[in-house]
């Protein structure tokens, strides 16, 4: 099997493989992220659960033409919507979760939720990147830019147990760059250090990058508002990938 | 004035200005200390007084055109060598300091020693790094990569202290990118950070850089072993920019 290097690789690999996941939409009350849901619809690797916000998005344009794969939940809320499309996980009714409008926090009590949640016992829930830089031969992973403030020992083993190799192990070695290494995976030591990589290679390095929480019952698209259509999209690729 | 926006631009405002400062070298015992004194010898900038290793660098080809501008103290090790340059500082005999092969650790012991030491009582030591990056339109600062761990509120007021912004500044402002800021300085939160970003920048931006050590009495060149002769080149013409 080919490795696949960037995005566009990704897209095709989906499309060959027929790839096709349900994605379950929370309050989508934005203009990217349905933008980004009419991109996957297009490409063909998700039907979307939009839940909440229908009879906006039924006037919708973009979404027109996949009217076949798209269908709606009610929701009264953002909070309301987070709690349907968690349960929606929860019964296998859908495959990947993506967050529309709301704060990552709320999202999260919902799936953090002790009775109602879906993360599994024990797990623990992690950011992962997926970026794509011009001026590296291949994806390179990151993670924790988001959600683990500082990872305990248990919580970074946890991080580099599905990992080939990372920037502290190389380091130990007394090798200090990822290329020589070849790396597929960087773990951060800290939040504060995958945010500040996260900036750096967008912002000098023409990188492209896509997000998903990993950990819970499902992968999760959160992106933040900042985020273009474009990293939306690419996220919810990662994120069909990812899911099982 | 014309702002300076790399490294060229630094080195032929040095020459115009007839800048020159004395540069006391710690040990120059490796290949790259002395390959980088041969450069900003020949550029005019540095009067260069080395510390041990008169011998072997009295053999050196590279220096031999600019034997005028070198003078030599003995020094009987490194600890010694580092000892002898921080005094030369001291009695104003020295206006740069720089670090050959020696341990940054033995060499700030130096700096630091509360009887003979460079370090004005109260100040605080910081490194600032100095980066120019081909997709930003300008030299890009950012601190502290090296020496200070976990900046309190006190050192992370005396690093903002000389600085038009900070990314934090930026971020209190609802701003996330230092290029819509237009940002000179970027103030890390912790040296993870600033060390992850010096990687990526260098690895994935193809971004060239210079440090110093700021602070003490003068400016201090304190490379990392794995730096080019170019960096520590660079790392020159910003101290002798720097020291008074």
């Amino acid at each position: 099997m080919n490795t696949i290097k960037n995005f566009d690789e990704l897209i095709a690999h989906l499309k060959e493989n027929n790839v096709k996941k349900r994605v379950a939409v929370v309050w989508p009350a934005d203009e990217k992220t349905p933008a980004a849901c009419a991109q996957a619809l297009e490409a063909g690797f998700i039907g979307a659960i939009f839940v909440g916000c229908e009879e906006k998005l039924k006037a919708n344009e973009a979404l027109k033409p996949f009217a076949d794969s798209i269908s709606y939940v009610d929701a009264s809320d953002a909070d309301d919507a987070a709690a349907k499309a968690v349960a929606l996980v929860r019964e296998s009714k859908a495959d990947v979760l993506m967050k529309g409008l709301i704060n990552t926090d709320n999202l999260l009590r919902a799936v953090l939720n002790k009775e109602t949640g879906i993360l599994p016992k024990g797990n623990v829930l992690t950011h992962a990147a997926v970026a794509s830089i011009p001026s590296y031969h291949k994806f390179i992973i990151f993670t924790d830019a988001a959600v683990i403030p500082y990872p305990n020992r248990e919580q970074r083993i946890e991080m580099v147990a599905k990992c080939a190799c990372s920037l502290h192990a190389m380091e130990a070695k007394g090798l200090t760059s990822p290329l020589q290494g070849d790396s597929d995976v960087l773990i951060m030591p800290d939040i504060e250090a995958g945010n500040v990589f996260y900036k750096a290679i967008t912002l000098f390095a023409g990188a492209s990058t896509a997000g998903l929480l990993l950990g819970a019952k499902c992968p999760a698209v959160v992106p933040s508002r900042a985020d273009s259509a474009q990293s939306k999209f690419y996220s919810l690729a990662v994120a069909t990938m990812a899911a099982e």
